[in-house]
């Protein structure tokens, strides 16, 4: 008899973007540029005075509800406080949608590739897996609409996705859900909502209309919170209730709470960091265009971009130059790769590395 | 067809400690103490130097791996890296384990009662529960083995245990482990560690010798930390390897990482705590004995009370005197409550309430 489950065999864990920290040690680099997990490239110190405030509290276990979270982030979604549900990241969000609907034998359908905590976490739940490709690196929510069985019980739908930054607008999404039954949660992550153009789905109209959905939202992307781990969903108040059940009562730190409040109050640093990442990506646009490469227009802060050959030693290159993208081997795209928007020096010497490369292999070829 | 996997509605909640936040906004006091949920009194404020440092990178996601925090948890623990799991609180160390084991049908042992996260997220996982009483507070091991099935595949032992302060010793364990299939993970949650005397087993020795044992410890408790969310276990690099692929990439806070190995290099701060605690407990068992109060000797940083009668009013009375203690009717233990040993104004305002409220009830009696 084994120890554990026969089944978790075949899950393969999901590789983070190299740390700047790793990079730094492994190469023996001083500067290290991270375009490599969608972070906004600037923290958002302003919440240091929330945090100090926090400090003498921290020997106290967290409120468990999040009672001023709660409230606040109730009044800026104009949700119901007992709709949401908030979580160690989103990632925490799709492991307690899986663990309150999973049995035996039940699907979950993702797309592939797309965000592959879905994958990975429903396996571990020991769902079966349905994947449906993607159309020209764009969901098909018509494919994914074509592959619900009797025993679908969760489909994950990443808008904006990520690795391809594409999205879903808000006719194809109307169109799908009608024709969805009614016991099967669609989850909506809008990890990169606050970055979407404006023909981006209500989908808190949709929820109002059908009940069964639940969409995510983070505060590790346009917040500057990545470290901190915050995620929120919005649903019924009979799905958060049974999500809320199921999770670790102490699930968000202290200090993830405070911060939250402190990013909710501040406008200007989310105006400021919105247009401040328009602006760089609009720069990127321009010089990879410039160099002729081939990208994907993106409704986030990321760009997926096809190398047309494979970009494993393009990767390493970069990477010895101190610039880390992310490598896309283990979505299955072996040509493509992604590049975070960064700080203009970031996406500065990302260009002159990138144009540095392809001249060194015109040269050499 | 429902949504939710029909075995969770036998699922109760885990019920908080009551947050001295929403005593001061339900009662409207202006001054409230917590005694109820197990944590040292004051806040580890050394830890200010390694938050600022860190705030500049809190845009970032975290180290997946918690390089920094594994190598110097490693040195302290004198284990290898590879044979520590840190979770968001111990928690989900828990969550982890059951995760990784629980098959239709499977069962898992726990003690009742007992920590109460075993039992719920073990029922959330889908095992059929085996619950042990336990014999006179304290858990018999000897009934636990006599459970043991062809089905088992976890057992939980908290020691110290909470609520009852009571711990089982070296010979118990040895004698036990020896009886127990190696195929069945045994799980000592450790929380209280620090506090227990000179005879507490050593469990590392007992990992080392049969590979089936898991035990956890945490920063909630004598680090101060239970803000910040921070538990770790220690096994086989093969039981670590399986719960660390199943668990989400980014678990632990940036704060919590830097905290922890502050406080695990500040061996003033847990002597001081130590030495507070244990004076303060002192004092407690002092005035009980005073008051010919019957409690149980504590191997933590708690003391179980048996009221002899039922104490929700006594509970009651306190909260509007603004102390919170734990009521243990969720554990089956209407006529017992648990005070955690806090500062000594904490602990002397606890004990002139008691005292008021038994006097109180004598001249009406």
């Amino acid at each position: 008899m084994g120890m554990f489950r026969d089944d978790l065999e075949k899950v393969t864990p999901y590789q983070p973007g190299k740390p700047i920290e790793e990079v730094k040690r492994a190469l023996g680099l001083k500067e290290v540029y991270k375009l490599a997990s969608n972070e906004i490239p600037f923290s958002p110190l302003y919440i240091r005075k929330a945090i100090l405030k926090e400090l003498p509290y921290i020997n106290r276990y967290p409120e468990s509800g999040c009672f001023c979270l709660r409230k606040e982030l109730a009044q800026k979604m104009k949700v119901d406080e007992a709709e949401i549900v908030l979580g160690n990241g989103s990632d925490e969000l799709i492991v307690l949608t899986l663990r309150a609907t999973i049995g035996k034998d039940d699907e979950v359908i993702v797309a592939y590739p797309t965000f592959l905590i879905y994958e990975i976490q429903a396996q571990i739940q020991g769902a079966q897996i349905v994947r449906v490709p993607l159309k020209e690196m764009k969901y098909s929510l018509q494919d994914i609409a074509a592959k619900v069985s009797n025993k679908t019980k969760v489909i994950f739908i990443a808008n904006p996705d990520n690795p391809t930054g594409t999205y879903v607008n808000q006719r194809e999404v109307e169109v799908f859900l009608e024709s969805i039954p009614q016991h099967i949660l669609v989850f909506f992550d809008e990890a990169y909502f606050e970055f979407a153009p404006k023909d981006f789905p209500k989908t808190d109209a949709f929820l109002r209309k059908r009940g069964n959905i639940i969409y995510s939202r983070t505060f590790s992307k346009v917040y500057g919170l990545a470290g901190l781990r915050l995620g929120y969903a919005v649903t019924t108040v009979e799905i958060a209730g049974v999500l809320n059940k199921i999770r670790e009562p102490f699930n968000i730190n202290r200090f993830a709470q405070v911060a939250a409040v402190a990013a909710l109050r501040n406008k200007k640093f989310l105006a400021k960091t919105l247009s401040y990442i328009q602006q760089e990506k609009r720069y990127l646009y321009k010089e990879l265009k410039k160099m002729e490469i081939c990208f994907f227009e993106s409704a986030t802060n990321f760009i997926l971009i096809d190398f047309k050959t494979t970009t494993k030693e393009l990767y390493e290159y970069l990477l010895r130059k101190g610039v880390i993208v992310r490598e896309l081997r283990g979505w299955g795209l072996a040509n493509f790769f992604r590049v975070t928007v960064g700080l203009h020096k970031e996406n500065k010497k990302f260009i002159d590395c990138f144009r540095g490369y392809i001249e060194k292999k015109g040269e050499r070829g």
